[in-house]
């Protein structure tokens, strides 16, 4: 019977709730993978008796066999079991043989280790990176709400760290929603074409001929996974097309959680997370826990990326490490990234924004951060606009009461001039454009 | 007038040749950089002039001052102007206002900095992105070739290192091809989609209201780049897509470039190039320098991906250094990944494959690779089948003079047995089906 | 009391053993990391104490209550609790203090979350990383057996994938040898040098002003660590410098592994594993798996040291993300670094070397590998002496039957210039020299 | 005779001052690359001389000629001649056999492309590499001049970008120090151990034996280069750890150059750039572009770092592909490590502090980061300490106006606690002992 796994082995639950992982880690977990290599072996068994290489009493029996030991086996044993041959299918499939009434040629029928793995690597990567798309839209949705409330809040665009132009939150939100939406369209297209793999010792199909192709395809429609082409057991494109989707996708909950982080600096104070952690000492900090841990988990993806996709030069028919290499990184990969967009929704799902905040920083400068548009309509005036203006900004002296400026435009045109909420531009045309476009990817989703 | 680069500063013309790059580098070099620069201010100016905010010859007179420009000013120049603030455009845009015939309004309207260098990349990515595609595509087309000529030649499979079953040299063409393929596709979806920047200071469009969004599509339509859905200076899924297709596209050609380096070892002798590279101290070297230089090129991707990734988290509407650090690592990435393609493409293109090194090969083991089914044939005469000949493998007795087993199937029948060309299972269909999605994807290309 | 973690959610059990990592993965496990933790929290009280900041009494209770947690604490509950914070040290501190029969104020003294944990992660480190570098000498003891046995063993090298000149196979173990003694002195280096971390929320260690510079040496004593010298809680050299001992070590683990895997193909069939993979469908095979698993560990090591190496730009006096992401970053760098150097002792240390084989493919060319040696004796004679032996080369005849070379040098000559014996320069004397540079080292260390 | 470079292949002029690499990327351009193969060639000449493998008069000879060749040899001609080998060396190799008056022997004596291409790595390395340790020492000088004039100037200490406690301005220079300084001792004792590579075609000094190992001491001594135990020329550890050391010390340049970026923000105004990057239209930015470059040169370190480290499985006697992948990748590396070195000296040499900003700032919170203390000093007195405490906090009350404090403790004694400068703790120890290590490393350096 199964034990549980010894404590002082596991790693993971320690710090996954920290990373917003605690959703997603056992869909990616020592059990999970256990479930989908026996869950692959038994649509096996189950295609092998369409193509009359299996009865249905095998088909029974297996799946009999498979269930028990997928509720009894320790993972851990057949870890220890799998490092003879350097993969764990090879001790599973004579554990299933030993195990099951059926005769041994009813189990793993045509099929090689790596057949078995990398189809249950798809079908781990199906489910939990539905979970990540999930989270992504829930990220989305957020940043939707947000766009749309503060469509026509003002605050201040910062470039290179200075404050530069009036824009409204609404904006920023919407960049943060098109980002989204972008990465979330990239898991989905990836996630959905994740094929079976089915191939045989040398991808040739050689022990199922004539039915090989067939017989592929009804695997993958047993278990819902995409029909290939032709066995990709060294040629890695969904393995790098879905790292690198999760890439592009954590990119973009980077660049809100990295915002929302210099936010809620104390001396900008414009947003707080709903359920901020806090201090018993220090009762003022209000750290924003979820996108500075969205932000953390988010920094770990790229070097993971870069690892899939330097392993996909598979030599032969079976890479003799690059295979290997592939499947810790793609599920830490899937962990993290849906950690991060689940951090980043839960941060955004209950942000609080302080317009008094955005308001006071806009006005920090006392205009000057519209003074060209004085200088502009000075210039009709006068020669020297610039000069008068650039002089009475850098003696910090409010534009309408510098007498060179007021004489040919008057204090309220001045004021006016200087107004943040006049100069928005297109602001709300984008966080309409952005909005749109989200509610037509959640239609087609 | 402009003094060529001074050769001491100069970089890339010793080994962009040795990696391939020889065609790809000046698409992406400083002088392209200054040209695609100058082709967005003019684009702007054209822009302006068809929302009245330039007039036609404001047109001329900036389109005439950019082509001086662009032939006259040194990069090296700009170059150090552009230390001071941190990009080229700043000190460009004043140079092409101090040189064209119009007025300072007339130049650069509405736009900023990153708009012009964004729009740029975007520029240099549209066309040298082009090329990888075109490289990539011809070596599938030369794994094409490969693969209908040598459908059903055999081969052994190697897996981890180690001969498994017989397969043919079409099959592993196949592979290589379907991983083309998709990596070429993976390219063609980002290099069709990158859009035009244009949002102004602050990402609002202000300067241009109210023609903003209407400014950025004519904008984009005059450079033949992709309309924005909105301004995407801190959302930068158009960049992390290029880059991530480009890395899965790189891991294709590894693969493939990493067989034929095996294939062409002294003791497997399977494949040489055309042009392989001696050595006139060792007359008997033939070093397959294209898929060396192919694999050079490719491990060099992965890092950059990554860190092209890392840098997707632009905050609040210009980066502090995150967008800075994409210029050079997209262009280095691009030039690499053209340049492995084009080594794979001129190896495969003109790949000598040897079936008599092949057919040698294959017959190393004396048909142990083909044990498994004497075993299987023998189990249906004896229960001791498996036994009789592993014991026969590990003496090294070819299994047709093995008594034991002649004696239930005849010596006829074993080698029928261990004749790897009727064990080759589907890989012919496997290379109908590649050749076959190959033909599609180059009719919809 | 403390419940087995639920098997569903953890990980690591099912792949570590392939990756070698069954005896490092429990020194970085949850439970550890716990463990370590609390070692951190009562050395601190320990060290009150010598301040007289508490008392012996607290002491006692202190390390009673954290040898009681360590106990019965499920790590689970405990990563349940630090989501709120963003970190375990927050809820475990609280449970310390409200286990232990001690005033609050002898917990904890001084603290801040970051010295716990930081201060944690050096302990794991400092003994995971002892035993990477015990794996790392025993691959180098390994290499220097095999350089020692095999001094004087020919072989032929191979550049780019080509037969070239002869050399032994103790010259590429000296090569394996010199270059694992070099890892293993960087780990050394770095694992030898990690400081406690201790300074308080700010960094200036204000809360146990006058002792806190002597508070921080007394507790690096206490816990075996190096003494700061200053708070490192932002200058994270640190950690930056073990990530990349840990990728230099493994880089020359993959160098050895690499060759290993190569070698071990059926072609050339130079070397084995001592218990390699086999298959009981395939009774030829002989799969390196310690080799292949090596290598398929150390490939995801690159990516993780970027990933710390990226982490280092901690803003202000606590990182928002940049230190979270080091945590487990660092943990599953040690644990893939000390896989991977286990599993090549594994394979070095029970390698078969085959030096027929070695010597088969040493005459593979018929001697064309040392033809240079022929044309220069010729060219004494002759002066086609190129443009002859070239020709017989490409001819495939053997040197000493082509009468216009013997009638010159005489056949007997000609056999001795091609033997490769007599051609195997100093890679007796790099043997020595590669010994007793690893004696040195094994003498200091 | 030389021709420049064609401008439009060419490229690093536009960008390199941008990112700080005016200075150090002519120490890496295709030029510095000839003329240090060629000094390799004459020094190889030379030291034939010394065992009487070659005459004075062919010392002269090849030295002449390879002057020569550096003066008129364009590096662009030699990178087309190098892409049939796959490395410039071998027609170099050629060019300089054809234009010296010595016989061919006396060239490239016993020398193989890869010893010649790896020294001459190694000797743009040492020198490139000295400018990268010389900025660093001026970065790390600035940063004591920083932490020395500022060793008492209170500022907040903010961690996870909230308020926390008071800490100095000297305090957080003096961790950038100790990071800077930490990091170019890593720089220094991987620059100062690069060996020189001399091994021959199979690594084992065959052609110049029995000279071997001394005509390779020799060689490096002429070439300031380290004597190696063994040839290196596929233990890639001089190269891995160069690479690991840039990454430790580019990390320590980020952390400086975030936190100026973060304080030279509009609404914190602490610090500002000499020479910040300006904007006619914008005439209060004062963009830290020197600290921006600095850190956008260091985001694009880490990848790098890890490509280098993935190239160390360099296979048998010369890698295919992996040894290639070297070149580029560590000049890259190195002229990056540079150009943040540079440009943070710029930032820190010439960096505006503003105390009243720092004081402004710190005041911000009225108290509330000291909050704690008085919460410490008010329980002696009454059991609801802390929730008085946090009751006014959360209102915003000044805690010395708050009665039920004020009734225990007195007003003057709640400002005297709530006074920043009275909790700097050892702020200004920290920044003696930093200064103090940093004046030791000078004076050994």
């Amino acid at each position: 019977m199964s034990e549980p796994a010894r404590p002082e082995n596991t790693r993971g639950s320690l710090f996954d709730p920290v990373f917003g992982a605690g959703e997603i880690a056992p869909m990616l977990s020592d059990h999970a993978w256990l479930t989908a290599l026996l869950d692959v072996e038994v649509a096996i068994t189950r295609t092998a008796e369409r193509y009359g290489r299996a009865t249905s009493d095998d088909v029974a029996a297996v799946a009999a066999a498979a269930a028990r030991i997928a509720r009894e086996l320790d993972p851990a044993e057949l870890g220890g079991l799998a490092a003879a041959g350097g993969n764990p299918v090879i001790p599973l499939v004579k554990i299933l043989r030993d195990r099951a009434d059926a005769p041994a040629t009813a189990v793993h029928v045509g099929a090689t280790s790596q057949d078995v793995l990398d189809s249950a690597l798809m079908l781990l990567s199906r489910k939990a990176g539905g979970y990540v798309l999930g989270q992504l839209r829930a990220a989305a949705d957020a940043a939707a709400r947000l766009a749309r409330t503060h469509r026509d809040t003002p605050m201040v665009a910062r470039t290179l760290g200075q404050q530069a132009l009036p824009t409204t939150f609404g904006a920023l939100a919407a960049g943060w929603l098109a980002a989204l939406d972008d990465g979330a369209a990239e898991v989905e297209r990836a996630v959905n074409t994740l094929p079976v793999q089915y191939g045989g010792a040398a991808g040739t199909l050689a022990a199922v001929h004539p039915d090989g192709p067939a017989f592929a395809d009804t695997l993958a429609d047993l278990l819902g996974l995409a029909r290939p082409l032709v066995p990709w057991h060294t040629a890695r494109t969904p393995i790098t097309r879905l790292a690198s989707a999760l890439g592009i996708a954590t990119g973009s909950v980077s660049k809100a959680a990295t915002d929302i982080v210099l936010m809620a600096a104390t001396e900008l104070g414009e947003v707080a997370e709903d359920a901020p952690g806090g201090s018993s000492a220090m009762p003022h900090k209000r750290n924003p826990v979820a996108a500075i841990t969205a932000r953390a988990a988010a920094r770990r993806v790229p070097g993971l990326v870069a690892t899939a996709l330097a392993a996909a030069d598979h030599e032969f028919a079976r890479a003799a490490g690059a295979w290997h290499a592939e499947w810790e990184t793609l599920t830490d990969l899937i962990r993290l990234s849906g950690g991060a967009a689940h951090q980043l929704s839960v941060c955004l799902g209950g942000l609080h924004v302080n317009p008094d905040a955005l308001s006071r920083n806009l006005g920090l400068t006392g205009g000057a951060i519209l003074a060209e548009k004085v200088t502009a309509a000075l210039a009709e005036h006068t020669g020297g606009a610039r000069d008068i203006v650039t002089a009475a900004a850098a003696a910090g002296t409010p534009l309408d009461r510098v007498p060179a400026i007021t004489e040919h435009l008057g204090a309220d045109r001045v004021r006016e001039l200087l107004d943040p909420t006049c100069y928005l531009g297109h602001a709300g045309d984008l966080v309409d454009r952005a909005l749109a476009h989200h509610d037509l990817t959640k239609g087609s989703a």
